[in-house]
């Protein structure tokens, strides 16, 4: 059987994914799509919309045959690792086509991960103004002309870096985005496509009716009555800055990508009094423009999560397959390529688990039931759960 | 100047508090009285209801004329540890005579103490189904034929020990309870004096008007008006499971009195679905018979605030007098006795003090305020802060 890769957070899913889907599968003529979605938490340091299972759900609705989770230690990382991550768990399970969207889909992004295999940025990384993706962009423009700007492109070439640095084939196919672009924060009437963070924003201001036409009626439902983590802002800075104010400053340093003594700036700030009163003010009082947003935003989630180097570096080093749900095809597949996958293969989670590989996995999904507010959950994001199976109609 | 010792709580404060005052002062013949109070927190684990500020302000009103902080990592510790702490700072200030409550006032506590220096626990102490309390106070009765079973005698004897222990001298002087006992549960209507935890028991009731005879009008104004943590249970119990689900067991081991693996239970208890709702019933899932309910509270306390093992023994090397008020008496007796002080007085509190010795303290400080829903006061506990100066009216 062929199998198409996508890598997603489906944050919320919406027509767009669905669409993403079925172009993948013509596209590259596969018999299913194996889809590596983020699990409660996405890529900018924020917990999901809707927990793993309810997107799970949906992308199996809209025509995916097999979502695994990308674990949290790759999912909250910076592009280059949220990419190594996914790709890594594709090739596992021995996916050699990949379909992403691109702003530039002409582009062969493989060639261009090589041309830039020389580039050295670490040494030459001293002015403090810019972030050092601004800095990386610089430099491959100089040397290869392709000016990576825009937010698909950059993930995109992410990907290709992380096929070429794997030593294995894998064919990349990017496809142009439809109507709306990534950076979209509106959509208007009539429109059936928009982007996740023009949807976000939209639910952020409370006014659901208006993505009815940018998303498939079930996801409007589970968006409308599921637990959301909507609200996560509150929960999220009374904890952090209860953390910030009873761990030492030592203990602090030891988070996962806490640089730079920002970690001093940033229990300084939560014990100022009159300091600042929400989350994003927070972010606001501690950012320099050294680092993005979303890299502090992670740091933050990582403080959060008290996530130390050593706990990541393991983390990463010992990668595995969350099966969150598959249909019959995805079964299928599973079966055929099971004697080859290259990682372990998670199904069920029990509590020793729990505690060991899947550490991070689930206290991540403890948090998410704590920031959607649901601080005493009947069921619990892990153990015990089984993948969703989505059989035939 | 003769100065008289006063040990206490004040949580809050009421008639037999002032009662005490005076009497202390009178059967001593003394000057001036001298409280060594505890801060933000008391010896059960608990936030005081009003601040450590509140309560200095009412005590300075009853007659006492210098409050000085009995620092967290004395007053929240087994008795013989607060009783070692209170009395190494009203020797450091040169307090020569005690005055407190005891159920058995006619017992030379002092000679009490020297018999018992000779009593060994630790090797004998492997009954599982009794705590170490009654396992010495068991032991002592066997010894002395002394009872020790009242609250406030098994104080006084704490005091007496720490006295021994210190190789100074100092009278103690009991004193017979007035009307209410210390474990009375209620009052009635008439009573002037009742015991602190029977008022505690109508406040958190919200009874308030009931405590209007038992305790000053002044004091009546504080609880009505002030910042209180009468409601602590809450955001202190979502705060430390946030805390028992992110930290790793390791790390909980290392908290102060974590012993005999409770950090296991702890955890487990936190993170199982359908667990333990409320703080009360938290505790009494985690509890066995091997510990009290205050040891347990206190170690929750301490894991609350993150306090490790090498903090809180240094802390407790590195005691301090921190002054939270005095009148022109107490005033005048600072400056007598300032040349012969023994420990450090602290006055006023700045940042790098906050940082540095007083950092337990300070952490204790924010974290009532927490408790107390003053997430963002506009004025700090300790920063900043001076002492209390009541002038002469």
């Amino acid at each position: 059987m062929k199998a198409v890769g996508i890598i997603a957070e489906y944050n919320p899913f919406h027509n767009g994914h669905a669409y993403h889907i079925q172009k993948a599968k013509e596209l590259t003529n596969a018999d299913l799509a194996v889809v590596v979605m983020s699990g409660n938490f996405v890529q900018r340091g924020e917990p999901a919309i809707l927990d793993k299972w309810e997107r799970t759900k949906l992308a199996l609705a809209a025509g995916a045959d097999l979502v695994v989770e990308l674990p949290v230690f790759y999912a909250v990382q910076p592009g280059h690792l949220f990419a190594a991550g996914a790709i890594q768990i594709l090739q596992a399970l021995g996916v050699k086509d990949l379909v992403f969207g691109s702003e530039h889909p002409e582009v062969d992004f493989l060639d261009l991960a090589k041309q830039a295999l020389t580039i050295e940025i670490e040494g030459q990384f001293t002015d403090r103004t810019q972030t050092y993706a601004s800095a990386y962009a610089q430099q491959l423009e100089e040397q290869t002309g392709f000016k990576m700007e825009d937010p698909n492109d950059i993930l995109a070439f992410s990907y290709a870096k992380a096929v070429v640095a794997s030593g294995q084939e894998m064919q990349l196919h990017p496809i142009g985005r439809l109507e709306a672009s990534y950076h979209d924060q509106t959509f208007e009437e009539g429109q059936t496509i928009a982007s996740a963070s023009s949807i976000r924003l939209a639910l952020h201001k409370g006014k659901f009716e208006k993505i009815k036409p940018v998303v498939s009626d079930q996801a409007f439902e589970a968006l409308s009555t599921k637990p959301t983590a909507l609200a996560f802002e509150k929960p999220f800075f009374e904890l952090l800055r209860y953390r910030l104010l009873t761990d030492t400053v030592g203990q602090l340093g030891q988070v996962y990508q806490m640089a730079e003594g920002l970690e001093h700036r940033l229990a300084g700030v939560a014990a100022a009094v009159e300091g600042p009163q929400s989350y994003q003010s927070f972010i606001k009082s501690v950012k320099t423009k050294r680092y993005t947003f979303a890299r502090i935003q992670r740091t933050l989630l990582y403080t959060l999560l008290n996530i130390k180097v050593d706990q990541m570096q393991a983390a990463m080093a010992d990668s595995y397959i969350r099966l969150l749900g598959f249909n019959d095809l995805g079964q299928a597949y599973l079966s055929e390529v099971k004697r080859t996958v290259t990682l372990p293969i998670i199904s069920r989670v029990d509590m020793s688990l729990a505690k060991a590989n899947l550490r991070l996995d689930y206290k991540a999904g403890q948090m998410w039931q704590i920031l959607a507010g649901q601080t005493h959950a009947k069921q619990g994001q892990d153990v015990g759960r089984k993948p969703i199976y989505q059989g035939q109609e």
